[in-house]
């Protein structure tokens, strides 16, 4: 018995980088835009992986991103407007996201479960029209995904055991720890997430709970 | 320059007290249910007490309802269903705030800053319709108001200096502490929050910053 849905929202969500890209056009227009979000995001894991292991404490995605944002500025020597942090607040939604999501809805708790902060949830929500219930996620844990803490700090959260919630993300790794963590599991394909040449996330790599095709099919398959 | 309104729910955004009557009425036929939610309540504010005294670590609203629950039962001798403690999540909005939170909406962040849990919020925002855009409040701060964290964690977790940042209530206690913690302040007043014969809060007692007679006089007064 499901009673929440809670979602990875970079990449599953939202097309991040299509969307950094025109936000870097607008402000850099002789870098090339999709190599620089590339190369923003490509900072993203190891940012994260520093806090996950303890080196430093928690660290809002905010300021992850800022110090991400320098650090590339720094190596290519591009003078980059601070602003431009905020590019991640505004992340155009697949097509089928925000009608599935609104018929999720009517039957679930929906939740963004991200590595963003509540600040940034937020506002992405309010750009997106993504319709939450509530902000859950890094923020919550004070943890970054994949560890099992933002998983279930989540479900702690809602005051649902894991077994009634739903873990739904275009990324395996993430399924993977929301599983071991005892949350059921839904894999929705974004093959153009990293550009035409994605090689990762094609296909599901593990008997995921639900396979669906995008939102409008998971909403049809959960559908009572 | 106000970015995000906060609001007060238990009294300000909806009426707990007829709306748990009713819901104790269903399940209590013989008691009189306007004085068993009367009771309900008023173990409310020392059950906070002891967390915000720090004589026991943060329990959750959720939790202390049905401790509180508990202990009338045993008082009066009347034999409660434990599920009665869902009451609070099936509490109506005051007719205006529905439609002022929406126009609000359109202009500012809008969040909860409650003592309820953000699973107690989230469930009565589906049940009443607020179109809230986050879940602040208690959980986020572990603690209650009208200790100062929870306003500061609210604004912290918006990334928002607290002048950037209204508090909506209906009880003057709060919007003091939510100003000597730096937020703007929005008194909004409820006469009947208590029943007929209610005698606090039926006035402003300092100058708050915005004074309004509903949440569309609220939203009147916000528009830019």
């Amino acid at each position: 018995m499901i009673r929440a849905l809670i979602f990875d929202v970079f990449g599953t969500c939202v097309d991040w980088r299509t969307s950094v890209a025109r936000e870097v056009v607008a402000v850099l227009p002789r870098v090339d835009a999709h190599v620089f979000a590339d190369a923003w995001r490509a900072e993203y894991e190891p940012a994260m992986a520093r806090v996950r292991d303890g080196d430093r404490g928690y660290v809002p995605l905010d300021d992850l991103h800022l110090e991400n944002l320098q650090r590339i500025a720094a190596r290519t020597g591009v003078t980059v407007p601070g602003a431009l942090n905020t590019a991640w607040e505004r992340l155009d939604p697949w097509p089928d996201v925000v009608p599935g999501l609104t018929r999720l809805k009517t039957q679930f708790i929906i939740a963004p479960c991200s590595n963003g902060s509540i600040a940034l949830m937020t506002r992405l929500a309010r750009f997106a029209g993504l319709p939450w219930d509530c902000i859950l996620g890094a923020d919550i844990a004070q943890d970054y995904k994949p560890n099992a803490a933002v998983y279930l700090a989540g479900c702690a959260a809602l005051r649902l055991e894991p077994n009634h919630v739903m873990m739904v993300a275009a990324h395996n790794r993430d399924l993977a720890a929301a599983r071991a963590a005892g949350l059921v599991t839904a894999f929705v394909p974004r093959p153009t997430e990293h550009g035409p040449n994605q090689a990762s996330d094609l296909a599901p790599e593990e008997d995921w709970d639900v396979i669906a095709s995008d939102f409008g099919d998971l909403a049809e398959r959960m559908a009572t």
